[in-house]
């Protein structure tokens, strides 16, 4: 049953992660080639560079679901997107799935392939943000990762309870990945809710020789 | 012959790319090591980023010629620089040509793999693209391929077209690639002189809270 | 004696990239962890593309040395970060010595993999100069690298003599290393002290159809 639980959330995870791009290049003016490859980036670049690291085929290559589920996301996305007020909640509920999701199955990766629990959470992060991360730097804008409230520090401290839970709980693995997402889900969302922010940095800084 | 006429137009590719990030860099006022990096990153970016995802050897790391073609390139093109008008068509038809090449060898060494056909092509829009990407990533833009006519569509309809014509034609590969790559250059070059462009979202966005 | 001589500065290059990172976060008002991860991609940047050029293991990935480094030196620069002026001038030092220890080390590792010295020179320059690259995209700002003085130009002669020394010098692998570490950093500073620039292009150029 695991692998259908993990494949359900890796199709909904790639879904929204593949709205979020989209959305994000409509708002920049992209044509629809624009638009479609901003999708695949947004969607597929968290895993890429993941299975890089691990030195293991690239997720995305070796079948064409992920390229079809983003290709038909982009379109649908683009159809209707007039009404995209209405998706916006839909939307925000599908991408914080999405960054608990694409951490957690970087975690577990990371783990399967015998790294430090430590290293699992930073490829459990770089999984959830990087995809966003790329979109952010190719429509020239500083990655939303660094100006919004509260995202990845969702995915870190998902990753670690997940560590936790999974080492220490007894719970079942299931259990495990659905308590985590559900605690990444509810972290963004309360941030956006409360307007939570971690201090940002306010001195006088004076641009160093280097 | 085929490795030859390949190894023809993979240099021209090169050296046309090499070209293309020397002027975007001499553009924006780099010094002659900042031209002859941009120049880099543009003409390997593309096959640099196809050889990871099929996790073979990265083309430019095992011998001198790639990094020899730009290094000459680059000189010579800064040397060359007051005249860059009359290089204006040149270089228009070498980025092309480096377009549609890059295409193409993409897309072949993705069939050689065994990946899918449909992520052949993507494989061949990457390795064609990719370089400009970087490029103008480095040069703090918003990257050509989102904000000009018809370039990725160019590659991507040369992509299937190689692949429907390799499955059905019965033609030598080399017409093949040859068809091909005119495909690309004359899609370029049509959209380049009637300002063909995708129709882009017109529509009112609201920022996303994500 | 040459492992933990290598070790000793790998050390003081990881912590140098550390800071130049989480200064540079800083001064664009990052929140904590905004500022961690933009230490740790300008620290184990460099390193990360050079890992995967040579398909070879990320090296970050397999201890925590560099994660706890990284970590360690981006909480105490924030701690610290009123007082940063007295560190201007000792981080300058580590960044330059940075830039000389990683690029010797990416040079070494090209070298141990069989490639021609040219391309170990190339990829010594990507290692020393990537993860600052990286830091400036994520920042959306034109790499420093093609604004300042002398800073490719340092690690690519660096890299040149160093190998001319190890064909030819006779002398012991460590003396060539502090040899070539010293020269990078002597550039660095010598290039800072008197505003030295190569000479940059000031034409006019027209926005080329590409």
């Amino acid at each position: 049953m695991l692998p259908d639980f993990t494949f359900l959330i890796e199709v909904l995870g790639t879904v929204s992660f593949a709205m979020s791009g989209s959305f994000a290049a409509m708002q920049k003016r992209f044509d629809p080639f624009g638009v479609l490859i901003i999708a695949f980036v947004t969607s597929v670049g968290g895993g890429t560079v993941r299975d890089l690291l691990l030195d293991v085929p690239v997720f995305w290559m070796h079948d064409l679901l992920a390229v079809s589920l983003i290709f038909f996301t982009a379109i649908f996305t683009m159809i209707f997107k007039l009404i995209e007020k209405k998706f916006q909640v839909t939307l925000f509920i599908f991408d914080s799935l999405g960054l608990g999701l694409f951490t957690i199955i970087g975690v577990q990766k990371g783990l399967n392939a015998d790294l430090h629990p430590v290293i699992g959470v930073v490829l459990g992060t770089i999984t959830g943000c990087f995809g966003g991360i790329i979109r952010d730097i190719l429509l020239n804008r500083i990655p939303l990762i660094f100006r919004k409230e509260i995202y990845a520090t969702a995915a870190i401290a998902g990753g670690i309870v997940y560590i936790l839970l999974k080492n220490f709980s007894g719970l079942s693995e299931e259990i495990n990945q659905i308590l985590t997402i559900l605690l990444i889900v509810s972290i963004r969302t309360l941030a956006v809710k409360y307007h939570w922010q971690m201090p940002k940095f306010y001195g006088n800084f004076n641009d160093a020789e280097m």
